[in-house]
């Protein structure tokens, strides 16, 4: 169980585009150099998150990317979902209706599945954490870097 | 982001195995036929789950599988582990020490990445959620499938 390299891309670029909001759009090229990362296939992340609603995609010369709200509104849990889609970690095909096990049930099997209901609840616990944190939180984590990154951005294309 | 088919195999399995418990070990081709699963496939989860120490598996003509242990002793991130590995959701590679963004960090990077613990103390939440519940709760929770097991097994090997 696990989620796809573009979850840290994802949410890398999100900081650093928070930092860089007063810089304007930042072009993909920018981006994937900034992570020495293969553009192509950072591109279809971002496209992901722009479709989401989360990323801004300003084209032209001077076009690029940007966050599409304020950091403090992209939770965690809205980039995971964008880039991995609608997660359910727990794939649950109800065989306990199959075979021997399902005969003679009856309205037995009416009432949730407690095997489903314990994992979704522990799924849930993942997500309310995911939900509560924000790009605004990650970015105030890091004073630092967002002056080096500022800098570093300004030196770049300057 | 999902885990294996295994998983929700090897749960009902345990549960089943620890409502079975007075009926001696259990058949892997009886456990493949109350599910209707294919017995090839369920025998790697078993002994997987075997090789954790959470099932014993005993040789022979009346050998099988049963509880290694107390069916409170065995959690569901246990069974969880056993299947799916060590379970890491979110890979960091680090990608903030490449690039630009690694350039003149410094001692800044001493410090861990706010992303990656973010989404560490999600999954910790969930780790958390399913190293409370056991074996047991799932089988007290349906009291009425435990009887109908029982009966149902005592039918198909008698």
């Amino acid at each position: 169980m696990q989620m796809g390299e573009g979850v840290e891309w994802g949410l890398h670029c999100c900081v650093t585009l928070g930092w860089l909001a007063d810089e304007g759009p930042v072009p993909i090229r920018r981006l994937a150099q900034w992570f020495d990362l293969p553009q192509e296939y950072l591109k279809k992340r971002l496209q992901a998150l722009t479709r989401a609603g989360l990323l801004a995609s300003t084209p032209g010369v001077k076009g690029g990317f940007s966050l599409a709200r304020a950091p403090r509104d992209i939770t965690l849990m809205d980039v995971v979902t964008a880039l991995e889609g609608p997660v359910e970690p727990f794939p649950c095909t109800e065989i306990r209706r199959r075979g021997v096990s399902g005969e003679g049930a009856g309205r037995e099997f009416d009432r949730p599945c407690g095997i489903a209901a314990a994992m979704r609840r522990a799924e849930l616990a993942w997500r309310r954490e995911l939900a509560a944190r924000t790009v605004a939180d990650l970015m105030d984590h890091s004073p630092g870097s967002a002056e080096r990154t500022r800098r570093g951005y300004r030196r770049l294309v300057g």
